[in-house]
């Protein structure tokens, strides 16, 4: 393994290559990226080695592509056609059935591995790449099974640089839980922003107001609109479980005020309350 | 000044008394606390000088209560009975009607400051007092011209110590702003984690994929139901018309998803996003 192409040189293509390179120095990082600034930013940072092109994958051992997840559906297979037949093509979004999907008759089906490396933080760009962001945290491979056992060793080799825990999982399920405890977390973080923002129209007061605990639960309404829509779009379904299922339980919270119930409220606190262990396992 | 008392020497009284003590050494603070524990362990991490009781108030030039909202408008009256003339007497939880009804025709009003030093963590008890944790957050004062002026000045004097920016409101306005910024914030990372732990006894496995997004995002759901019923009891006709606005923005929100209109939620986070600009001011 010696030429790297990255796909997309933000938070997420720019902190892989910034491990990569970090930890393996004799290896190529060759960056690709329709935003042209973007590629001279991660050029100038010495993210990527250098700057290429789609024609430049035939030279390539290893493809990571991170982009959004409507666009890496319609390039994945473009770029599987490009690829030598020993080069590994792995794709790093946030959905993983339409995807696997796309390429589940594509002749070069076995050099693809679906992968989701579950780490990011709401900034965007190159500038927002971050070294050692992987280190610890978990990344879901799916289909294991439909990938060349030899570039199976070649993905996991790089995860290993990173530091990630793997974890295998069919698309179907990785889409489902990842609605749950990513996807419904900026939705949740959207809203709250809008409501607040709404308000504060005609209240310029408020936020003076708003203090570390507002600050930390929309976070994640600073993410990009570019990368979320199409995550949304493709994870459709289960998002509006998600989402069905957190304005039931809002609903209900409201109808415990509204009937003066609040030993009830102070049960349902004290038994979520237990997300503190549970939290404690993520960090 | 020279007697300081703290009731409630949790996460607020515990850390209001550390920066008190760092910066004006020569203060003696005075703790007092249902929880004999909690006062032992203040007592050992130095937090406090000594331990006291109510009947020891009549030696206060300064108290400052910090225990949840209901027994807070319980024990006011109580304590203003039992302080010099010429003592202070503030108040330093989340909701400021109540407590300022409580006491409107107390013949001590004059003696009373009404508070919202608005800073905290997720964590309770005097092991989670931090020092510097009011630097440069906002202390909101309501009902000033309430308070006999050398009290006030007396009081500006503390928070000054502590750092603080101050800002007056009525307590009506405080209420309803303080529901949006920080009340919705908790039920919003409450019923997070409630949707996410309800789906975790079928499938174990998501806790696993959870990332640093939804431990940010759920963070508030940590926050102890002693402190928070109360809270939301007192602000219940705010805290209900921001969770009516809450749940309209999510409904709104999945009929875009269930409807395929992936432009208008592009548009809403793209327009929501300004909230980077808003918590730059925070921070």
């Amino acid at each position: 393994m010696k030429n790297i192409y990255i796909i997309g040189i933000g938070l997420i293509g720019g902190s892989i290559a910034k491990d990569i390179k970090r930890l393996n120095p004799e290896l190529s990082i060759f960056g690709i990226d329709t935003n042209n600034e973007h590629l001279e930013e991660a050029l100038q940072l010495q993210i990527i080695d250098e700057k290429a092109e789609f024609a430049d994958l035939k030279h390539a051992d290893a493809v990571i592509l991170c982009i959004p997840v409507d666009a890496a559906v319609t390039l994945l297979p473009e770029i599987l056609d490009l690829v030598p037949d020993d080069a590994l093509v792995m794709e790093a979004g946030s959905t993983k059935v339409a995807i696997c999907k796309a390429v589940e008759n594509h002749p070069k089906r076995r050099n693809f591995l679906a992968t989701h490396p579950i780490a990011g933080t709401e900034f965007s760009g190159p500038k927002a790449a971050l070294e050692g962001l992987f280190q610890g945290k978990t990344n879901i491979i799916c289909e294991v099974e439909k990938t060349a056992f030899n570039l199976q060793e070649r993905a996991l080799t790089i995860f290993k640089i990173m530091g990630m825990r793997i974890r295998y999982m069919n698309p179907e399920a990785h889409d489902k839980h990842i609605a749950y405890v990513s996807h419904l977390s900026h939705i949740s973080a959207f809203m709250l922003g809008k409501t607040v923002i709404e308000k504060e129209k005609n209240e310029r007061d408020i936020f003076d107001m708003a203090g570390s605990g507002f600050a930390s639960t929309v976070r994640l309404a600073k993410s990009s609109p570019d990368m979320w829509t199409p995550i949304f779009k493709q994870n459709k379904t289960n998002v509006i479980e998600t989402l069905d299922e957190y304005i039931q339980n809002l609903t209900a919270f409201k109808s415990y005020l509204e009937t003066d119930n609040f030993e009830e409220i102070y049960n349902e606190m004290a038994s979520i309350n237990h997300i503190k262990d549970i939290l404690n396992g993520i960090q």
